[in-house]
């Protein structure tokens, strides 16, 4: 509420573990913070780190396509950490544009031609606004309560949340966050991280917005505790049971991953948790082939009112993730031709401040790759090349191409 | 000496991991320390832990069988820590009978069918009395002085009073526990885990019992110390040298395991210590598969008076010690039908206030088991069905009969 | 400047893991601190160790074969800890020349035969001089300083270093070791590690000495930092540039090793650090087969004045260190028959007090091994039977000879 312009210092890994999950995962966030463009105050220039066990400098083209992401999820400024690198001290290889010596180098140079592409196209890219239909739900609290109380050393709240945003990443889905107290009558899927900690009325809520038509997709562990970490006395999922259509008495940890059956993903599976459902109204979509946990249904959906909530009684694997939210995208008709592109090609979209709607392209990875576009004919603004719907277009490693519509 | 009553909170594994060893070791422990029945004032009702990783409820009849394995050992109570689950705090995972819900569950109606079932038999099961001829020597101060110089991360004296724990559940033998202060008479077969810090009073003692008729066991590191932890100037193994029947000057850490040859069991292995062994009137059982270590017998029995000292002179594998095991009851004639028995079904004996002898019989897996029975005629006192000698009997999953002879 | 003799504890493997690699780096280390014959005032009776967790007494024959390891090296004493076994207390199980029997035993035996032979060949053995050609630059700044600021947790300082010294006991060439301040004249090859944080006129020093005539073997990251572990301001490696005959803006950590491409050897390999050489007037010994790091060079040789300079641009492979030292060996025309002994036959030499010339043959391995003797007519001193120039010799199992020239 203090809060006037958002800025984040967001780093991320270079060379082949380079892509832009975690940069629109902590942009997302930030945009969403003031529902408004941000700064990029601090982020990689050469290598990271208080020592020289993890020097990992960009390849040829990565320090610009990294730009270029973050401007895609409303970034409007992007600065590095630092001007040089310093000569002493802890931050010694914590290295900025230019190395020690203190010269043009590698990174100088492709700095310098990203400030000349924007000094021309600024004006187009910033203050880019987006329309998202998808959010996720943020709650400190359950973040906290479950670091007090974990399911597992590997599998936790910001895990979870990570999960979920991978997906989207995968299906290429450009989500908000949302809180508890929010308003989310923009959106028409939520998806929904452990709400371990969480008062009756934000329960209550979930369930109205659901009744009114939401979708939501929701983590085990929500409605367990009150907003005070403290268990409910009520069966769990406490003030969701109704709108879950499942009650539970028991949970177990699952010492070694268990196969999934369902009709969603072959080879999917269960780890970490599964919660005892006992299904009241709502259906099975998985469940254990196990002896003892067979009898319980590991994910479950519940139409009520005019939506449905669709819940993970166990951590699934992700390709059940995937498959989970791309029936959801679906059945809300969010679904496009983003979910066809290469795995390695990315696509943010967003109105820009003249009007235009932008389309960015980026290929996250050392090879060339081609796809379809298929929106309303454009133009790129970096080439200046246009590009008419259905056309067959090329990135070159680490390249991208925005495409503004006529 | 100023405990009255022995009471005890044992905690085990549920679910797959869930056998009577850990249950056993602490009740026959407990029983011993005076020569009497027990309490069980804690123990697993529905999962432990001081978070949510490691919940493991047990499986439908485990709660039950535990609670009789607990009374085959000679607990004449079992109570659960705790009546349900609390809603806050350090132990709001560590589940009680009911769960947050305050419902009956499923653990509820298996502790009221325990109930059901105790007080109808409870006055034939209580006050079970033993009269084993197979003893354990615990050394606390061996204990201790092993604490501050270990031969091992993973071989300690905990673990190796365990391996020798493990043979006897393997075997069907039900063991006492006694110290080096205690009264052995009673006993024909002793073993000994590492009773490295004792004084010469108490090797004398065992020399003598061997003398007179007895058979012991005896872990390797044994006498080499005083009862203040100081290394004796005696030749090793100090005044236990003339039963066991060599010397040694020298010993060694095993890098990794190394093969044994002897007659008692195929692909034995040593690992962890060696100590270089020069018979003075031993007999050499086994033998290192080594260029150098091969000079020096591994396993070495002595007869002494009446008696035999069996030593250990290295950590031999689990089937050897099975095998050492076998020999050592078969020899002492406590072997019985009870060592043919399958792998999870598990026995216990006892006469009851009444003067009946009673047999546990008790399925530890989750599928039926079959077995031959081989005592006097006698009747189920759970289900009222008879069982003649030599019947073939079948338990169901993690179910249990309990004969009472006529 | 302070020491007048220099003594040194060096502790080292037995059974398997024995060999002389540990005592000659401590005792080259030590002969040139004052460029004179020391002192082992500690070393291996049995065993070692505060507890019993890692206790190996040694084979038959290693006992006497470290003691002649150690003279062979220029040691004039070798002094055991401790005489015997303490009974109590932190050393209990660092056991001395007698067991804590306080009797004579297998290790007495052969301490008893050393002495034996000492008091009749001492006069023989004592006080040899060493004119060796290599030398190792050890650098405490730069050792301390990569503590602080490290590339890895498995490469540091201290194994490159060994890696190094390694590879000459591989090739059976006996170095000295140098700091920046001492003189370098007596030698033809000078290995470096990592000359990280160095004062200009070192490194000055280091190129003049290469301009005059020396062969130098740099390790990555030599030159990059100041007396003051400050990055320089010039461009890497500094003061080197000129005689390295390349220069650098950029390095990278290796997230997993990458081949090699080089003619000296097969499957050699690169990890850890890889610094992106510019060359200037040097050529690339090897490259990265990898799509960005391929357009650097791995290994670079320059030549500078009568001199040359082979760099080091990432931690490479045992295989590839052994190949470069082999081929700087034979560039010096420092190669001899020494290299073509069996892997477990290493060689000494040096002239006694008498001006006698010494050549020590001995085997590290528990079988026994023959080799061709290259050198003059000689009498072996412990059998007092002669070795002509190429006879066929053998060595028992951890078993010497001490041949002196006629």
């Amino acid at each position: 509420r203090h809060l006037d312009i958002a800025a984040v210092n967001p780093y991320h890994a270079w060379q082949d573990r380079f892509d832009a999950q975690a940069i629109w995962q902590s942009g997302d966030l930030n945009r969403s913070l003031k529902n408004a463009n941000y700064l990029v105050t601090e982020t990689n220039a050469q290598t990271i780190g208080w020592d020289s066990r993890a020097q990992y400098p960009p390849y040829d083209g990565q320090l610009r396509l990294a730009a270029y992401a973050h401007a895609a999820a409303g970034a409007k400024m992007v600065a590095y950490w630092h001007w040089h690198s310093l000569h002493y001290g802890q931050e010694t290889y914590w290295r900025g544009v230019l190395s020690h010596d203190l010269e043009p180098n590698r990174a100088y140079a492709e700095v310098a031609r990203i400030g000349a592409e924007l000094r021309k196209l600024g004006p187009e890219l910033a203050n880019l606004r987006k329309q998202n239909r998808v959010a996720i739900l943020y709650s400190a609290d359950s973040y906290h309560a479950l670091q007090f109380m974990p399911v597992s050393d590997r599998v936790k709240y910001m895990t979870i949340l990570g999960q979920m945003y991978g997906s989207l990443y995968r299906l290429n889905i450009e989500p908000d966050f949302v809180t508890p107290d929010s308003d989310w009558s923009a959106y028409k899927l939520l998806l929904v991280p452990p709400l371990y900690s969480a008062p009756d009325s934000a329960l209550e809520k979930l369930a109205r917005w659901i009744e009114q038509g939401g979708r939501a997709l929701v983590s085990f562990k929500s409605g367990f505790a009150n907003e005070h970490a403290t268990v409910r006395h009520q069966m769990a999922p406490g003030p969701l049971r109704k709108a879950a259509g499942f009650r539970y008495h028991e949970f177990s940890n699952l010492a070694s991953p268990v196969p999934l059956k369902t009709a969603l993903a072959a080879q999917a599976s269960a780890s970490v948790w599964a919660e005892f459902l006992l299904l009241e109204s709502a259906q099975a979509l998985a469940s254990y082939e196990h002896p003892f946990f067979g009898r319980f249904p590991a994910v479950t959906r519940n139409r009520h009112g005019q939506g449905t909530l669709t819940y993970l009684g166990t951590h699934v694997s992700n390709n059940l993730m995937d498959a989970l939210l791309a029936a959801e995208l679906k059945a809300a008709a969010l679904d496009s031709p983003d979910q066809a592109l290469p795995a390695a090609v990315r696509v943010r979209h967003g109105r820009n401040a003249r009007g235009r709607q932008l389309h960015y392209y980026l290929n996250f990875s050392g090879e060339s790759r081609t796809f379809t576009y298929p929106y309303a004919a454009a133009v790129d603004l970096l080439s200046g090349r246009p590009a008419a719907r259905g056309a067959a277009l090329s990135l070159g490693p680490w390249d991208l191409v925005i495409l503004a519509e006529n």
